[in-house]
């Protein structure tokens, strides 16, 4: 099926996204249909908003990206933001522009991504725009939580001694697109070559369909923990271990037998790539773990936490280093990010 | 000056932005520099939100607009939708993807001319994403405005015999556009010719830098007028009314000799593009002016405000007419709008 997008026009379109777009919040008094969507908190709950764009070459591949996954993934970047302040998202509104080269059946597609989404993390659709656009894919989503104003957290408060902390393991997704470049480079000098994926799947999973963490968010209310500063990881460790140190005007010590790199990351890291797995969990991006500080009396309710490993510690010298696995001390650099 | 982004790197846009962005609102917790914005409402007040994208040679074309008004009409379209909830904008998120043909000094003009709005509209700029494009220029704006929970204004609200209003006078965007059009080509036949553009610069500001109707929204208050449905007109007044119909289920009657035309646009429609000024209001998009609908009883205290216009009213029986300036009675219809 290929219903072309002018069939169904711009009204059809929103007809359909609005029958799929059930209200799970409270907080949703009025979602997609008017000029605006109506949300309503308590007194004593804050409202919580961030944004994230998403563009066809530059951050996904269609080449290799399904769009349902392309959809999921859109939405949980930006779940990620929310989670990162501690927050629960409740909605979101997702703007478009596409191509006249979409089909009905491809928006179909990643809007049941979205939705897929939006029933993993609990949010509503709440509105949005969809426009043409001269050549590629722009996906826009903005996500709006909330939280008690005395359990967000912030980039800056973190103190000295306080413990760094990260969720899940890293490195993956960056494996993760390094195996899809290197499928694609294959494939693309000899198409009759089969994609050699499935033996990867777990990693490129990550890349595909990488996860906000809400679950720790949610995890960390019932053991009664308010980290002191916290960040998600989208560029990358290092990088965002360097803007909670700035932020919080602190330093920090990471030792390299801590970092969690999965049993899968760390060979094909060796095995396929001849790159350091300490490198991948430093500076490949888009794992989309937290990382947080935590006092140190909070330490024993964490300890033995599956999902939640100490990496260092935050300190008052402003130098932040990393211990290597043979004691010696490196200064921690970011790789850094350029999209320009 | 052509500074190439790449000199000052995302972060460096980032500071350059946020020192530039000063609090104008209570409701801003706080803005940008972190995963996300905080924002607190109090608890009579509603959380306004809704999104608007422009894309480049879809909806502006950067031959003839200038980046400054753009990234003003960028915002403005957006707080008209908050406008056209009765409510009052607070904050924007503002998300790019440009293509490293910009200079760091075109992004400080585009960002000037948000900063001119984030003014005139007294909303905070609290986030946002910047990316760069493989092709062309696309904004991506999210609007979150408040309101009190029995004053916001939906399309469905209509009743009987209803007034309806405009505001401002219509079809003077679309000859802006027209204008600039014709200049643009005439330009591109012969170099040579100097643009004839200031003779018509009411009508070019018109398309190149509407303003969104709050004024009307904070004097409605002032007269102790709450609409009964309102929308802004940014695809045309008769798509609008088609709007406000289906979604209360009734049906209206408009007068021609009520609509709202302007001198200028009257002159320009027929002398310069030998059309009809009323196919201009009726249809010309991007005005950006309030349509709504109030109650008989509160018609004495408007029908002398120089900015508002009645210019019909609703009804139980659901045909949507025009009558004529020679009685004639003809049905409204919408000549649609088509993206794709």
């Amino acid at each position: 099926m290929h219903t072309p997008l002018a069939n169904i026009g711009e009204f059809g379109f929103i007809d359909r996204i609005k029958k799929q777009a059930t209200r799970k919040n409270s907080s949703t008094i009025k979602g997609i249909g008017d000029d605006a969507a109506v949300l309503g908190y308590e007194p004593n709950e804050k409202v919580l908003v961030s944004t994230d764009m998403l563009v066809e070459k530059i951050h996904f591949d269609l080449s290799y990206m399904p769009l349902k996954h392309l959809g999921y993934k859109a939405v949980a970047v930006n779940v990620s933001d929310i989670a990162a302040m501690n927050g629960i998202p409740q909605q979101i509104t997702v703007s478009l522009a596409i191509s006249n080269r979409f089909s009905v059946e491809a928006l179909d597609e990643l809007y049941a991504g979205i939705f897929a989404a939006c029933e993993a993390y609990q949010v509503d659709l709440v509105g949005g725009d969809t426009t043409s656009s001269a050549a590629g894919l722009v996906i826009s989503i903005t996500v709006i939580g909330k939280a008690a104003l005395d359990k967000i957290v912030y980039r800056h408060m973190a103190q000295p001694t306080d413990i760094l902390c990260v969720t899940g393991d890293l490195g993956g997704a960056y494996l993760g697109l390094t195996l899809l470049e290197r499928e694609k480079r294959e494939f693309l000098e000899n198409p009759d070559m089969q994609p050699d994926i499935d033996r990867f799947a777990s990693l490129i999973r990550r890349q595909l369909k990488p996860e906000a963490r809400l679950d720790i968010i949610h995890e960390l209310a019932e053991l009664g923990i308010i980290p002191t500063a916290m960040i998600d990881i989208s560029d990358g460790l290092a990088s965002e271990v360097l803007h909670l140190c700035k932020e919080s005007g602190l330093g920090a010590v990471l030792f390299e037998d801590k970092l969690p790199i999965d049993k899968e990351t760390y060979n094909v890291a060796i095995e396929e790539f001849k790159i350091s797995p300490t490198t991948c969990a430093l500076n490949g991006g888009e794992d989309y773990e937290l990382l947080f500080t935590i006092k140190q009396a909070d330490f024993e309710k964490i300890k033995n936490h599956e999902d939640i490993s100490t990496i260092g510690y935050m300190q008052k010298d402003t130098a932040i280093n990393l211990v290597s696995r043979n004691n010696q001390v490196l200064p921690l650099t970011a790789q850094g990010w350029k999209h320009f």
